[in-house]
């Protein structure tokens, strides 16, 4: 259990706390204001942005992308340098804030910027950048994790550094009022996903790190269960900081994590265009039934924990069974097929791009996923 | 449930992470070594300090008591200011690092410093200091505040500020293989209230804040019952970071807060010398029995979810008791007779003094707490 924590972003959770932005941006700052396809300017969150900038110079950079995209993410870089601007302001769900940390690091890197995510370069300076959050699900707005797209080679690549947290971020849960159903259900799954994929291991007594974890996947399915009173404060604020803690560093700490869920299901983003949390649920039963033994211990207490179930033999089993059934009850896909992927030419083209990628060799928290078990995994959930 | 949360303390987690402790302080910084009463020497971690620091100009200032002294702390204010120290390292528990975030911030101002736990200053820089904690339970080690002793006046008085969080602090489980049973129980049961102080108040619906609380407060009375394996590298781990996780201001987020029991046992610390923990476990179960109806709602979900009670009309009566129980198996006194303080005539002059004092007119989450009722919870507790 050794591990370094320090997570720098200010938190301004609440209703109303845009108008304050100002206070924590340096004064004289140049702005870019980037958000994504405009659905903020029917909200109302772009005339509270912009009325808060009042006085700055600012530049704005829309249509950032869900899975933000490399070839679009360099116009914003672009911005950055001709009008020398000096700090980003990131509007929108965890893909605007993704791709403003690529903005941030690329800003500083004179090389071919697609080495950030490909680890070619690291990472020791970036614009600073602060986040306004719509739609809660990545945590993106309190770590220095981002992924970014490339269309033309198809690759969907994580990229993580001290230097892009953001200096503050904005939680106000009446941003996500106008939100659609289905956004929000991806946003609570895939919240849901990532404390699994820092939980679902094998046991090592960390009893914090276990005990929080476990709090936020009994708070997700209870929000899940109680989707019908998605529009109320209380229930907006509970998964807007639910997924915040999910993703900030702080369950990880010290613990053995996973990951291959997210790993595969990026793949599966980069060549179907599924959404980034129905890929996760596609694919995590299907892998967690694949790893059961290795992950028995750790799945029958998160039965007994979260989902309350008895001591049996097949808890483990049930355990998997009841984290689909909850997929299941918010209308997420579990199968490929529940996507509309049907043709196995398309999955072999998919495996064959999988059985391709250096990064692929040997994921999860054994290293014990190769390529050969991945096949097995997508194949099995058909 | 409203808040603004940033923690920028570094945690360095871990067996022999002192050794690191360079790589976090600015080449060239004249360092102020803080320390209290010589245990650390006898326990090695002296040697690991010094070796560590090997290269900076380093003063030692030993002595910080517990409960820290403003008149002892002055003599390390004067010490900054002789030696142009920039650096202040607190090496052992609580009362050294709240002692040196005194010293840190007193060393930037003129007046007289004890405006400073007083509120007659607010602190607008100070000293960076970081912290090598050697007995968990303040969480000083991550938070902004610090409470500090005046023998001459008998004051026992709280601060806080940005300013005197620590840049970083060490917490290596293996320094507190040396520590007596007493302190360890006396950490895991002010830990415990620490997180009660946070969450025994009434509900809001803030089901993370909760959940943390509850793990945290699961985890504490764990390791309560395994007492026996305090030796063992596992408990000591998961104690020390349940108590910085109690009191890094995470919890409190936007929920309400108590802290009447922390401010009634500081009377009796100032007062009669009991330990600081041994005060709370005095008057905790007092006061709740006292505050009953207004803390209904949340002691039947504590008794629910953390002591796992069934749900009959007593349970929150019952989950007062399942708190004192817990203290009693860990030989805590929970009367003050328990701590030998049974003459009227010192009661009498204890509750005469904190009639006299303005800041404890209307205490706890509802300010209902008034000097008459700390009269009752103080009789009540002989």
């Amino acid at each position: 259990m050794n591990f370094t924590y320090q997570n720098p972003t200010k938190l301004l959770f609440g209703e109303g706390r845009i108008s304050e932005i100002t206070k924590h941006i340096p004064a004289g700052s140049r702005v870019l204001l980037a958000y994504g396809g405009g659905s903020i300017k029917k909200n109302g969150v772009y005339d509270q942005v912009i009325a808060a900038l009042d006085g700055f110079f600012t530049i704005e950079f829309s249509g950032i992308e869900p899975n933000p995209r490399f070839e679009t993410l360099e116009k914003g870089v672009a911005l950055i340098k001709e009008n020398q601007l000096d700090f980003i302001l990131a509007v929108g769900g965890g893909s605007v804030v993704d791709g403003c940390k690529f903005i941030a690091a690329a800003a500083y890197y004179d090389g071919d910027h697609w080495d950030i995510p490909r680890g070619k370069h690291r990472i020791s300076q970036a614009t600073p950048l602060a986040a306004i959050l719509t739609l809660p699900a990545t945590g993106s707005e309190s770590n220095g994790n981002a992924v970014v797209t490339r269309k033309a080679t198809g690759e969907k690549l994580a990229f993580g550094s001290p230097h892009v947290y953001p200096v503050f971020s904005v939680l106000d849960p009446s941003t996500m009022k106008t939100l659609p159903e289905r956004q929000l259900k991806n946003g609570l799954v895939d919240a849901f996903i990532h404390v699994c994929e820092q939980y679902l291991t094998f046991p090592t007594g960390a009893l914090v790190q276990d005990g929080f974890a476990e709090a936020l996947l009994r708070t997700l399915i209870k929000l899940g269960k109680e989707f019908d009173q998605h529009d109320q404060d209380q229930w907006r604020a509970n998964l807007m900081y639910a997924a915040n803690q999910g993703l900030n560093g702080l369950i990880s700490c010290g613990v053995p994590n996973d990951w291959a869920t997210h790993q595969i299901g990026h793949e599966l983003t980069a060549r179907f265009g599924i959404d980034h949390a129905q890929t996760l649920s596609i694919i995590q039963p299907s892998l967690l039934r694949n790893q059961i033994e290795l992950k028995r211990a750790k799945l029958e207490q998160m039965g007994s924990a979260v989902f309350g179930l008895p001591a049996t033999d097949d808890l483990a089993e049930k355990t998997v069974d009841a984290i689909e059934g909850f997929y299941q009850s918010l209308s997420m896909p579990v199968r490929l097929s529940d996507a509309n992927i049907t043709d196995q030419g398309d999955i072999d083209a998919l495996l064959n791009i999988i059985a391709g990628r250096n990064f692929l060799k040997a994921i999860g928290e054994n290293g014990k996923i190769t390529p050969e078990v991945i096949r097995e995994i997508v194949i099995a959930a058909r």
